[in-house]
């Protein structure tokens, strides 16, 4: 191949580096510490972190050379859950958790607000779906008394309960903040274990699985933990652990060859490298950090009183606010894209003038925003900027 | 959680950095380059890769900004296939295929030589192994005859064909090169598709798939492209690539909701940050190095002529070496070690001294290690190293 036909790729840059405000709602609680930036280049080399894996075990959570078999502990402790290993991404963990825990054919309960990668997730471990309807605009609240209903309803149709439910702890269209205590309760009454899904929590606010009550925790380091991707999260409890972490059976009958010391759904070790260097590095950072969340939430909030200022405009899901996720409706910055010569993209290119990203491009009607992590001062940039383009066209701010 | 407890993270650092020589086997063609270095920071945050993510496909090879999409069909363009996407390993490259070629129950024809992930990326997908002989010490050839008996072996026993079939380029234990043209004839007239493990070849050493004749390729970036870790490759010819990145086809009874844009194994989206942007930025240099393969063989070739001339040593594998893996048994080191007070370790002990790290401690009898991308003068050195300790401790050096 041509050198020069690929030298490009040598120069790949971030077009919306340091400068911009980004409100990218997948991204604000993945922007690394200090002390991940060092570890990202300590790190880099490929298999950087096996210098020191132990022969005898062999696997990515026994190492204690940089201290990941520590981390791993502690990890756990922090979240609340007996047993943690990082995984390549927190859908990588809800597919193991599936895949290890219901068989081919066999149904999960999961709600209908989840992230599409749970779908996929439990379509990839060959599993049934049987969603847990919400309430509809504008709240979308997702019930205990849901779980319930479909729980029975696997019950009927298949003669023994799902195998295993699924809630997504804050979900990704309107940031809303759900309490797994009550639907664990049903759960766990129907012998159901339950996984929550903590990408938008766990690693910003505090999260505790055993005052949950929660089985199975999934988490993104690159979404919530100040880390690179792609990092997840698999938090266990209690014997499903074991069931979850089960090692490797195969025995190769030609050779005989057996890997009895390998997590067969890890498929061995996961994340060998930098990523897993940064989760490491962030960890203090993140200990810390989930002690500001409350402040974090009051920022939100501001947001959201001062959007839902503009004509027309209001934020979805349940209110007050319980998380720095929202989903702007806004009919007034619609009506504008209607007969803007730049159609939808007027709003993202307005703000974007004034140093602001993360906003799709194109959209105005539904939009989500993030203000985790942004201070106070950027959080009124962000609410001037938009009541100042609303202003400029003509829509009122009330 | 005490802040205290968790300090220690935010300073991890690489014990064997720069000043050493790594032989780890794994570890060489892993180095990045400076190009990869510096995307690193540039990527380092979370979903950094995401900022222009199209909404209409909203899939990681979609993205134009950083050229991604671009990037994926110069990879496929490399390896002389049609599609290529990154995936979070190269195990998960081998699951993939697995899964969405062979259902439960199915047959997988694969070398006994294969990596240990190859058996759980097989059990995993539920699938059964068959194991294609080798023909043992000291050479350990794998053999066409020996895939064309497993293959029938499958079809008397289940009537069919096996699902699908596997060849380790490079194995990890002897560093021995297969080719894979006879063993692809052989499984396509009795249409069985080939992957080729090329985790220890692709990257390094020139590989294309088509004049290979295989039919998927899996590699690994933290392996063999001067990329972090976690980095696989998955590369695919002809109609296989669709059956492989089939769409999702799951869709919500409750909801409605469907994926039809997601690549249902892939889970969506693969590696969404720092590794890929090391991937993209090490291409060129990649694509460059390739055309030194035959120097780097010069160079293993060199230690092992070097290597045997210590006493009771000798390196396995088919001879001359066609790869910078080398396995090293050495009966002299061994009985060395029977006596010294550190036992195994003192070799591992005596190199470190000398400032070349990567045979595993505890190791004598049989190690190995990797030559790959030395300079001749630290080649050297490590020739010199091993004689030198060989006669410290009344091992001859012919």
């Amino acid at each position: 191949m041509d050198f020069e036909r690929v030298r490009r790729f040598a120069e790949i840059r971030r077009e919306y580096g340091s400068g911009y405000i980004n409100l990218n709602p997948i991204q604000r609680g993945g922007i690394l510490s200090e002390a991940a930036r060092r570890a990202l280049l300590e790190f880099g080399d490929g298999y950087s972190v096996c210098d020191f894996c132990p022969p005898e075990e062999a696997r990515l959570d026994a190492i204690r050379r940089p201290p990941i078999r520590e981390f791993m502990e502690r990890l756990a402790e922090f979240l609340g859950m007996d047993v943690a290993r990082v995984t390549t991404r927190c859908r990588e963990s809800k597919f193991i958790a599936f895949r290890m825990l219901a068989k081919p054919g066999e149904y999960v309960v999961v709600d209908s607000l989840a992230h599409y990668s749970t779908y996929l997730a439990a379509e990839l471990a060959m599993l049934r779906v049987k969603e847990v309807a919400h309430q509809g605009p504008p709240e979308y609240r997702i019930s205990p008394e849901a779980y319930l209903q479909r729980i029975e309803e696997v019950e009927r149709e298949t003669g023994k309960p799902p195998a295993v439910a699924l809630l997504t702890h804050v979900d990704p269209h309107h940031g809303n903040l759900v309490d797994p205590k009550p639907i664990a309760k049903i759960c766990h009454e129907h012998g159901v274990p339950l996984i929550l899904n903590a990408a938008y929590t766990a690693g910003v606010m505090p999260v505790d699985g055993r005052s949950l009550d929660v089985d199975i925790l999934a988490g993104s380091g690159h979404k919530s933990w100040a880390a690179s991707a792609p990092t997840g999260i698999l938090a266990l409890r209690g014997e499903l652990a074991e069931r979850i972490l089960a090692r490797s059976a195969i025995k190769g009958e030609w050779s005989g060859r057996s890997f009895p010391k390998k997590e067969l759904a890890l498929l061995g070790c996961t994340v060998m490298g930098a990523p897993l260097a940064t989760l490491m590095a962030s960890f203090p950072h993140v200990v810390e950090r989930v002690k500001g969340w409350e402040a974090e939430v009051e920022k939100a909030r501001y947001l959201a009183s001062q959007l839902e200022r503009i004509e027309g405009t209001r934020i979805l899901g349940v209110k007050p606010k319980m998380h720095t996720l929202l989903h702007v409706e806004s009919e007034g910055f619609y009506r504008v894209s209607k007969t803007h010569k730049r159609r939808g993209f007027f709003l993202y290119e307005e703000l974007r003038q004034r140093g602001i990203v993360g906003v799709q491009p194109g959209l105005t009607r539904h939009f989500k925003l993030n203000t985790y992590g942004l201070t106070w001062e950027e959080v009124k940039r962000v609410a001037e900027a938009f009541q100042e383009i609303a202003r400029k066209y003509g829509l009122s701010v009330h």
